[in-house]
């Protein structure tokens, strides 16, 4: 298991509380990622992400909500593997990953940023983000406010998260 | 290191950040702490915790602020090794630590929970707490809304944290 390989230390019951999400899209292997939530609140939340060699994160961005949430601040921190994270701003001009093909319509965040273990970047409340893991796969700390995945929008219309 | 017992990956320049914290007391083998900041803006917070074999970072607690800061909500997650924290509450009856001697006075918060690796403890804002390792030292991680170190009371009045 990718936990393991990061030498990440789960109780028994943590293994059974691992999200494996597809987004609704029913092609694992390519577009999706596994994800343990340690902690939630109203204020904060930590979690402990898996993406399978070349797995992708697909395109989304965290809204303010109208109860006053400001929208996600997020810490991606490669933990293990690498990662290419991609964000809404200037395009990187030679990057390293593709979107899934086929998908790319659903892919526009385009400043690439890797993220060897022990990297890490930080994206203000309602930064459009996706992130690809390299052949090894990855495992990726995630440090950030509230998460209400419910609410998060994807670019990709056929995406459903919750 | 400790960090590297954890198979915790840090840069370089990370390593050189490391705060090395004897709270002012010049007694750091047996009181502080070292602590590596990953993340602090003003919404949360993230941290990589070492405590030597024994050591203990003594009691405190993170008050609400004139700013409209609720105080600081804690997730403590041992990595490594084994931790006694100490919250405000019943006090447990047989404790496995003790506060270090000569300075019990200091140490009020007497509920103890014990964090093995892969476990964890969320205090919610504003709760009393101390917490000590165990004879291989612990690595804990962190996750919070943001720290504002200066502001910390602790409550040995010798001690000044920043
Ligand atoms: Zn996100
Ligand atoms: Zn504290």
């Amino acid at each position: 298991m990718m936990y393991e390989k990061a030498h990440i230390v789960l109780t028994e019951s943590e293994k059974q509380k691992i999200e494996v999400v597809d987004c609704a899209l029913d092609d694992f292997d390519r577009t999706g990622i596994c994800i343990l939530t340690y902690v939630n609140t109203d204020l904060c939340c930590a979690k402990e992400m898996v993406l399978m060699p070349g797995q992708t994160c697909p395109e989304h961005t965290h809204k303010p909500l109208d109860n006053g949430y400001m929208g996600k601040e997020e810490t991606f921190r490669c933990r293990y593997g690498k990662v290419y994270l991609h964000v809404a701003g200037e395009a990187t001009p030679d990057p390293a990953v593709k979107a899934p093909a086929g998908d790319e319509a659903y892919y526009t965040a385009a400043r690439e940023i890797v993220l060897n273990p022990g990297e890490q970047y930080t994206l203000v409340p309602d930064t459009l983000h996706w992130f690809q893991a390299g052949p090894e796969g990855a495992v990726i700390s995630e440090f950030s406010t509230a998460s209400h995945d419910e609410y998060d929008i994807f670019t990709d219309p056929r995406i459903k998260r919750v």
